[in-house]
């Protein structure tokens, strides 16, 4: 049956990308990348937009500058993101079973990699790994409460 | 049937702590608060074991020092996360629906109400609130990855 008329829907953007990479492990990594990427990305465009509203002026440099910014933390965040989810569901698959200590692993092996991956101290190194853990645990139990 | 014997079983700390506030708003509130408020302890405390340990000795000073640390930092992260539950929670209840724009809409809300309890100035109270929000956007669409 064919519809006729205007359709007065509106639709808020929605967050879904899918590549297929053959491999679970690396799905769930390359997904989180993009949509943690994209989240960080979308986070330095609103403050720049904020900036620039109080300004009230947008030159092609700041514009520039922000396109920059953009890229440069939503491959910092999607990075980590990344490492975490793939860490998580590494672990899930070790362990066999899905409960918050997957976090705290994950969270913890994210920490300790990126750590070292920035050339850091053996004390900061440790301590990335606990906050890390510490980070992952929390957002974890905070999903659980809703 | 009663069972003799020895049980041999193992079981790690479950973090479940109930009160019944008489209220489900107030409930995840004070949930959210103990239970991030344990993770973050715990993560005053691991760190504080791991200089001990480098160290080699431990003093009634310094656990002195770390208990009033795991105090301030579970207050903190207590505090944050109970606003953060609460504040999702309430966005759920007006929305009428479960998705990651709670997360988003919750995690503006408890940047903007903790930047303003911290007396920040106008512009960073902006920028905390979109970086909260990106933060719980961010963990929320972890957790779906996986």
């Amino acid at each position: 049956m064919p519809r006729g008329g205007l359709s007065g829907s509106f639709s808020t953007p929605r967050v879904d990308v899918l590549i297929d990479m053959g491999n679970p492990l690396l799905n769930i990594t390359v997904d989180g990348f993009l949509k943690i990427g994209a989240v960080a990305a979308t986070r330095v465009a609103a403050e720049d937009a904020y900036h620039a509203f109080k300004r009230g002026s947008l030159s092609g440099d700041k514009i520039e500058h922000s396109l920059k910014k953009m890229c440069k933390e939503g491959a910092y965040w999607g990075t980590v993101a990344g490492v975490y989810a793939g860490m998580e569901y590494g672990v899930e698959r070790i362990r066999g079973t899905r409960d918050w200590k997957n976090a705290m692993i994950g969270g913890a092996v994210t920490g300790l990699a990126i750590s070292l991956a920035s050339n850091n101290h053996k004390d900061k190194i440790v301590m990335d790994a606990i906050t890390g853990s510490a980070i992952a645990t929390a957002a974890e139990f905070i999903n659980y409460l809703t």
